[in-house]
């Protein structure tokens, strides 16, 4: 939005402040700070890879009519912070969260967070930017109105916290259990806190949000005694009080609970930081203490410190890159967006919840979720599956896991802490697992995986999926968003047909196969597009190919967005289209028309706009590689440089979209990279055209995979020749196995467009 | 309360009536209706000894403020049965529970129970007494509404319902997760329902009650399959609602959630009755079923009856009475009551929840809950220490566990399922441990009891103990209901002295011989009574002996009633009031004072008056027994006489007062048996008179003791000798061990009082 763009110049400090220059590795190249403004919704506090915990500063936590640009709880304009909870989506378009919110004050105490628009107010503080330093795995700021300097860092499930007071004031922290991300009146079904005899403070919130009935319990311990406590309820309006003699209220003193607890914790006045851990669990308080026990025990917060930046220094050197200082800045940050979700959601002795909302223990994997399938299956779990398939097996596990505990027995659409949302459309666990497999990922049971897979794909009552199976799509009269529904299922059951005939299982492939083809149903040859059917048959009218609403014929787009959702097929929807030359005809004018972005002001997810193209939205991701379908690649590779260009940055709203859980940094990586997963479980990669110099993929299995581009800089943005261990490579089938086995692919780039197209792409009749 | 009998007796039927000629042994004198009209708030439903599932019929559910006479779900007089739910406190004065509400309908289904005033509105059907069949371990009923006969059995932690469908309609349950015993707004905090895929229906529901955050699972089947079912969640006012694609509930065939479930099952016309069994869990769902799975296989309701059946005559044996049926009506009704609470609260796995609200796994023992200590300490816990010593172990390890996973480390106060509610005063469980542990039951850590109950003795916050430890005694200017607290506490203090000095525990056993002292210092011996004192040392000015008030100086009671409330030091409160025959005199008017009861008509637990004397409530129950101290036995038996003959009687509404858990019952047990435990813990019992002309006690070491009353009619109502195996025994000194030997204890009745005070009252200076 260049409005936004604009305004974000004036107030964004330099790329190095806020770097401090002492950590080296590539975490060094980190900047937490892209996404926290803007659209991004990313969070800037410390976690580590996948970890359980995210200790971030909230500067708010709106009513969830208002509260989309608060999905992260950070929003890098606001002036004040109103506190640091643990728990954070990373880039989400809806949200939840922000459980444990705790407070450091020096002075007297305020109950109240106070107004975000009003700094001063109740218990936040104002800071400054200034203060600000954010690295992988650590965040610190200054609190101006206490004069307290706040340090965050994390384990897996462990939290840390250090507070410098100022001397000679009392210092205090503040717990309040009430706020939470995506806030309404009622929110919360209850809640308990307790200070136990050894000065442990532990306890547990259920709330009513995304997922309802979702339980959170923390425990946590001060490195210096209490000098005192209280703990409140405080409700008001609370019908019924029990049965209690008057005048008698023992757990004032240790123990509340109620809808709106809150919990002071007083220090006296302190000669020396005050640090705090904090272990969270989705199962218990007594398994919150366990965490805490086995991964918190004792205190040294700079030891904790380094141990974070290490754990990402060693996870984000699978990838060497060269370039620029931009380009690493970006590139480095995108690989560490990519690796924050799915979360590990399960305690120290393995036991999770699954969307049954019964305790379950992992017999030999680590449980995650938080799984935005809709976003990551297109490219950050195909990202996960080249680079980490020891991470990407545990995610298949963990996703056959939440299936088996599915009241109803399929794999997690939108799934957080074991429990289902049922956000979204599709069923993309399926081409995530998929993926997996035919990129060579094992180390899980494939047979019950598939058969996972089968049964998300075949329960009739998601998604109207009885009449998808019955006629071929799914009939707009029965179902929301019908169109976009047929064209998702349709590329997930061709993923699991790939899978099926790669285990051999015949009958399974030919039957989703078939299911693979009913991309065809929605096509309507009169209009050019993909559109919702009746069930009697009709095309839905009245038809706009502009139109897009939530509950329209389409998901989160309209016409325009979904015609290209063929990625099994791209052939055969060019050869629909009528040839490659109407496709590339086409394809200009999705990204050319001149598209007032006020059309979309009620579908705040269509972002990002290049003509229709929205690539603030993952339907679009990867519709810039079809141009090389149709033998025009300089295309695609045009296309990729505008993407790049307006929709990444390395500034706090950098991100022109949410990152949505890393897909929009893993697209990032793969485009930067040169080559894109257009059809997770194709097992092929589609050549665009790189966005750095160099980069060098450091595989598990020992073998480096070598990108390297002669003559990259804006003025050659085209590629001249591309080559694969020294030989041409098709641009459309740069496989798996080819970079899994080593080698080096080499991009010279030169000014003009290249008109070999170096692609073949068998017409299709 | 005479104008209740009165109406009474114009419906009364016949005490032969609705007792199934069919069933043999003690179970068969047990009425069941006793209790259930009046004051009495016990169920008629079927549950098994101590057993964790009470399916019963529930009449209204109202409001907590208009509940009180609905603590048991059920009320005789009402004409409409609403359903039968599986959770029910016998006898309490407050109430909750009233879980996994089931309606069989046959033909149209309502959605709301209707109003308890217009019967034929809603779901609830009309019936008629006439088809009731109410015995130990079964129920059973014609729903008039419906032509729908109903029949309920029980195990320990699994119900049984044959629901006989009139044939041709349709036959359907209605599950109806909204309402519960003590109801208002807002009280569910959550529910959550689903049918798995083998047909079995589970789900859990958490409620704001008694006990807050108090959940209970459930799983049930049915003996025949579901044609279909519907199941809601039927909240009018949500805020938020997730984000869904429109028009999607995949959960509306298989599973629901939130704050207002009901499901709807329906079998169509069936040829044979519907069997439904149901088991639940306080920990989970899994536990639910697992219980289900484990305690409920097959389908045999006759067989499962019998069992109950079965379980009640064993248990029931304990005692052989012989005497009019009236007599054996009441007695074996009385000796049922007592063996109903506590209540196992553990699952076939062992796990149950501790007030602490995690789950914990009982290593040896069951743990059982639903603790109403205030009242049982005094005359149930007693009656079991000396039936039951095995039981009476797993009470007092079902004590010490819930004082180990206490949040503030005490003993359970009024606690169920686990959880605490801090009702009534005074920390009971001591005496009940410690009477326990004189009267010989072992199989329990004594260790671990004594610190738990100096721990609890010990605890500050609680009810002010700690101004109680510095200054002897609670003041109330600091905390309501002082007087009475100081009172029991030393008593309690007395009691846990006892067993220390038992336990050779010196120290311990003297400091807390010095509290139980402390009765001496609410002594005013200006008015004459105990009297509440300020922290400054003053009286409580003003001060009126009548007045009884929630939150006044006494706790559900006035000063008249607790001047007595020494029962460790009798000759001490003798000698503190002047005397014998001051003593007697102050007894005389406590009984024979004309009270106008409107005087106690806003502390609706003061009932069954005879003067001042409140039978209704424990703290008068001892008294009676005390003019045995003064020398003046045949006043106590006459008294007893006038109690017997007003407060019980082989009605439905026979019971004057709420059974408290078993308490009353239990006391008029002792009392029919001739002798009663003045103050547990020491060990002895005092003679009062018998109400049955034989009795013989089946002790757990083989033998047997055997009470036997020559000339026992009404008019023969005084005891002219007394003697233990043929010698004269003194009246304030029958021991345990005199019992639990075997032997004889003989009573010859007369018309005149006899004046040899047959008791030996040390004269105290």
């Amino acid at each position: 939005m260049l409005s936004c763009l604009s305004t974000a110049l004036a107030v964004m400090p330099s790329l190095s402040s806020g770097m401090a220059a002492t950590i080296s590795g590539p975490a060094a190249d980190v900047d937490p700070r892209i996404g926290t403004g803007g659209a991004g919704h990313t969070f800037p506090g410390a976690t580590v890879p996948f970890g359980m915990i995210q200790p971030s500063p909230d500067t708010a936590m709106p009513d969830f009519k208002h509260a989309y640009n608060w999905a992260g709880g950070y929003q890098y304009d606001d002036p004040t912070i109103m506190g640091f909870s643990h728990t954070h989506f990373t880039g989400a378009g809806h949200s939840d969260l922000g459980d444990v919110l705790m407070m450091p004050i020096s002075g007297d105490v305020r109950m109240e967070p106070g107004d975000p628009a009003k700094p001063g107010s109740g218990y936040r503080s104002r800071f400054s930017h200034d203060t600000e330093v954010e690295q992988p795995g650590y965040y610190a700021v200054t609190l101006a109105d206490y004069d307290v300097h706040a340090e965050l860092t994390a384990g897996r499930r462990v939290g840390w916290h250090r507070y410098a007071f100022p001397k000679g004031r009392p210092a205090h922290v503040l717990l309040d259990l009430r706020p939470s991300i995506y806030d309404y009146p009622g929110k919360v079904l209850w809640s308990r806190l307790r200070v136990r005899s050894d000065g442990t403070v532990s306890g547990c919130r259920t709330t009513r949000g995304w997922a309802p009935d979702r339980t959170m319990c923390f425990a946590m311990r001060f490195s210096q005694p209490m000098v005192s406590r209280t703990l409140y309820n405080r409700e008001t309006n609370v019908t019924y009080r029990g049965f209690r003699g008057p005048g008698y209220r023992p757990e004032d003193h240790d123990a509340q609970s109620g809808r709106a607890v809150e919990g002071v914790f007083d220090f006296g006045t302190l000669d020396r930081p005050l640090e705090v851990k904090v272990a969270i669990s989705p199962v218990s308080e007594a398994n919150a203490i366990s965490n805490l026990d086995q991964e918190g025990a004792g205190w040294d917060f700079d030891a904790r410190r380094a141990a974070a930046l290490a754990a990402w220094n060693k996870t984000l050197s699978v990838i060497d890159v060269s370039g620029t200082q931009d380009q690493r800045t970006q590139f480095y940050t995108a690989l560490y967006h990519t690796m924050l979700a799915p979360t590990l959601s399960m305690d120290a002795n393995g036991e999770y919840r699954g969307p049954d909302q019964e305790i379950h223990r992992a017999n030999g994997f680590d449980f995650y979720s938080t799984w935005s399938t809709w976003d990551v299956y297109r490219a950050q779990q195909p990202l996960m599956a080249l680079l980490r398939p020891d991470l990407s097996a545990q995610f298949v596990r963990s996703l056959v896991a939440a299936q088996q505990a599915s009241p109803v027995g399929v794999l997690p659409i939108w799934s957080y802490q074991g429990l289902e949302t049922w956000c979204m459309t599709g069923y993309h666990a399926v081409p995530i697992i998929a993926n997996a497999y035919l990129a060579g990922v094992r180390g899980f049971d494939a047979e019950a995986a598939l058969k996972a897979m089968v049964a998300s794909a075949t329960y009739g009552p998601y998604g109207d999926l009885a009449d998808y199976m019955k006629l071929g799509y799914v009939p707009i009269d029965r179902e929301a968003e019908a169109a976009s529904k047929t064209l998702e299922y349709a590329y997930d059951d061709w993923s699991l047909a790939q899978m099926a005939r790669a285990m051999g299982k015949t009958e399974i492939a030919a039957e989703f196969e078939k299911r693979a083809r009913n991309w065809r149903n929605v096509w309507d040859p009169k209009t050019g597009f993909m559109r919702a059917r009746l069930s009697n048959g009709e095309f839905h009218e009245p038809f706009d190919p502009a139109a897009a609403a939530y509950g329209s014929d389409y998901t989160e787009g309209n016409a325009w967005q979904y015609l290209w959702s063929v990625p099994q097929d791209v052939p055969g929807l060019i050869a629909t289209l009528g040839g490659k030359a109407k496709f590339v005809t086409r394809l200009d004018e999705l990204f050319d028309t001149k598209v007032d972005p006020a059309i979309f002001k009620d579908v705040e997810d269509i972002s990002g706009l290049i003509g229709w193209y929205a690539h603030g939205n993952e339907p679009s991701h990867h519709i810039a590689y079809l141009y090389d379908y149709a033998g025009a690649p300089w295309k695609t590779q045009q296309r990729l440089q505008q993407i790049m260009d307006s929709q990444y940055s390395a500034r706090p709203d950098g991100l022109a979209g949410n990152d949505d859980l890393g897909q929009t940094s893993a697209w990032y990586l793969f485009t930067a990279l040169g080559f894109y997963p257009v059809a997770p479980a194709s097992n092929v990669y589609v050549i665009g055209r790189p966005f750095v110099p160099k980069a060098v993929l450091h595989l598990p299995n020992g073998r480096t995979f070598t990108m390297v581009a002669d003559n990259m800089d804006t003025a050659h943005p085209y590629v001249g020749h591309v080559t694969l261990n020294g030989r041409p490579v098709d641009l459309l089938n740069l496989r798996q196995q080819d970079i899994l086995k080593g080698g080096t692919l080499h991009f010279t780039m030169q000014a003009e467009p290249g008109h070999e197209p170096s692609a073949s792409v068998p017409e299709k009749g």
